[in-house]
């Protein structure tokens, strides 16, 4: 099976152009910031002088763990299904974020009457199981997506994210392991050795994305990296979530090291992990507002400032257009 | 004249009411980080616990500074005027963002035939000057404005931002000189030697909110300082935008420390001194995207959180509505 097909990369020309573009604009050149760099970035994947955001499809992957017999979240297993039924009611965070900031929102449940096996005595799934997890996440990207935002549910799954950047990364559990959805301290220590003893026994066997996502994963987190990887195929840029999302996809970088070129980080999260992750990874969030749900929440809301540069690279006068004058050593 | 009527608070009992729904929506308590705090902040201004952001308005305020002639920024005075043109036929970035992040934009020239003095060498404004910029903010704020973001245009207004920050703060002008515009190292020596001159000149005389604005100020900066006032008058959340915006604002806090209770800090912009008065001003900035371009840019993105925080309090279940499961240790 063939992971991430890395043919499909960023085209220069058009960064180049839409640089070009964006000195032009009524404004000092480089005064957007980020801004610029984001409307720059989106013109080399779409490969346009006329990006498009409009029709962003929001998905949401959901997933039960094994490992959460081990008592290492604050919420029992059953919330996952749960909050599935919620998402279909439109009682959720992300409900509601996909109307402030619109998306369409699809929410894909994998298996949730089977959890993974506990990765802290096994591998979490076979490689069949995670090809199957894999591909659905694949199958879930609209070939005509403008703009994908990958996000998650799933009662232990900060367990796989720790497991699965310690497994990238290396260094101990104690950097990887956060509360998650609010641990208190003795659940904390005991997350902690269970991740550190599910790295004791898979450590020798991680070489590649697909055993990262089979000993360590999850179905959600599986089809989380299957859902990059095709929007990578189809050149479709992807603003991932946090913790969960980015442990996900960061697999993907096992095989390729530049397979999140077309990925940008949301925000930030509450979890230290992620802010560690994010740097081994030369990310750079585009929110920092302490938040730790997880549901693409804090991905939806970046969506807001992507389709703000957006909107600033395609609608601005130019300084020749507007008359305006240009710098005093500018002609 | 009264600067500012500071019997309008915030109400504690909504914030209270507020937090208690936000324990009970369908995610782990805390886990919408700031945006719990925006809502929350909201419902306590607006005295409600349907909080509104609907009818928004954005207001650029643009003046001309005498101080420009001493040759502080990057382009010419006339860029002002040429950009209100701009504004005014839809070519700029807040034009952009005011589509991207709905608002209205309401753009307010000061006078721009008729620059201040240039306050390296006497006060910008007399008292009555500044009285009617300020009037002329207070009365841009629509009575039924749900949230209200402000912003500038005014060649040469970073040094006066740096000036007003410096004589509120104190230190020295390199602590709140930046580039502005995109400065060259040359001028950013002069730049700061044109604030310290002012300083030196000004600093026995800023006892008041009126003194700082009518001796360092500009028109632009009374209007804003203006318009904030009035909208704790009408008890309406601002967001304000970047340095400039920032340090018209904090002058109010020399009258009164608790002035910009009402206000949220939308971005800290790329010039150092803003950071620096954000922390002076116990302010936390909603972004950091290293944007550096006034006109209430970064506020008018900035509004999408906000919004974003108020659809998730407003349309989310709760718990028991939801049929949601809570943590192991709760009933």
């Amino acid at each position: 099976m063939t992971i991430l097909n890395t043919t499909q990369t960023i085209d220069e020309s058009f960064v180049q152009q839409a640089r070009t573009r964006l000195d032009h604009l009524t404004k000092p050149q480089g005064s957007l910031g980020r801004l610029e760099d984001i409307a720059a970035w989106v013109c080399g994947w779409q490969r346009t002088l006329t990006p498009r955001t409009h029709n962003a499809h929001t998905l949401i992957f959901a997933g039960n763990h094994g490992v959460a017999a081990q008592g290492v979240s604050a919420f029992p297993a059953e919330v996952t299904a749960q909050m599935v039924d919620n998402f279909s009611r439109g009682g959720a965070a992300i409900n509601q974020l996909c109307q402030a900031v619109p998306s369409s929102l699809h929410v894909i449940p994998l298996m949730l009457e089977t959890p993974t096996q506990d990765f802290s005595t096994a591998p979490a799934m076979n490689e069949s199981e995670c090809a199957d997890a894999f591909n659905t996440g694949a199958n879930a990207v609209p070939k005509d997506a403008d703009i994908v935002i990958i996000g998650e549910m799933g009662i232990a799954n900060t367990t796989s994210a720790a497991a699965l950047a310690y497994g990238l990364f290396g260094g101990h559990a104690a950097l990887w392991v956060g509360r998650g959805t609010g641990i208190d301290d003795a659940r904390l220590t005991h997350k902690c050795d269970v991740v550190e003893k599910a790295y004791a026994l898979h450590a020798a066997y991680l070489g590649s994305t697909m055993a990262l996502l089979s000993r360590l994963g999850g179905r959600e987190m599986a089809a989380m990296a299957g859902a990059v990887a095709r929007a990578r195929d189809l050149r479709i840029p992807v603003i991932l979530d946090g913790y969960v999302a980015t442990a996900a996809a960061a697999t993907l970088t096992r095989d390729h090291p530049a397979a999140l070129a077309h990925c940008i980080s949301g925000h930030v999260s509450a979890e230290p992990g992620h802010r560690l992750l994010l740097e081994k990874l030369d990310m750079l969030p585009l929110l920092q507002l302490n938040m730790r749900l997880g549901e693409g929440s804090g991905a939806q809301i970046a969506l807001a400032i992507v389709r703000a540069s957006i909107a600033a690279f395609t609608g601005m006068a130019t300084f020749e257009s507007a008359s305006v004058s240009g710098k005093h050593d500018e002609p």
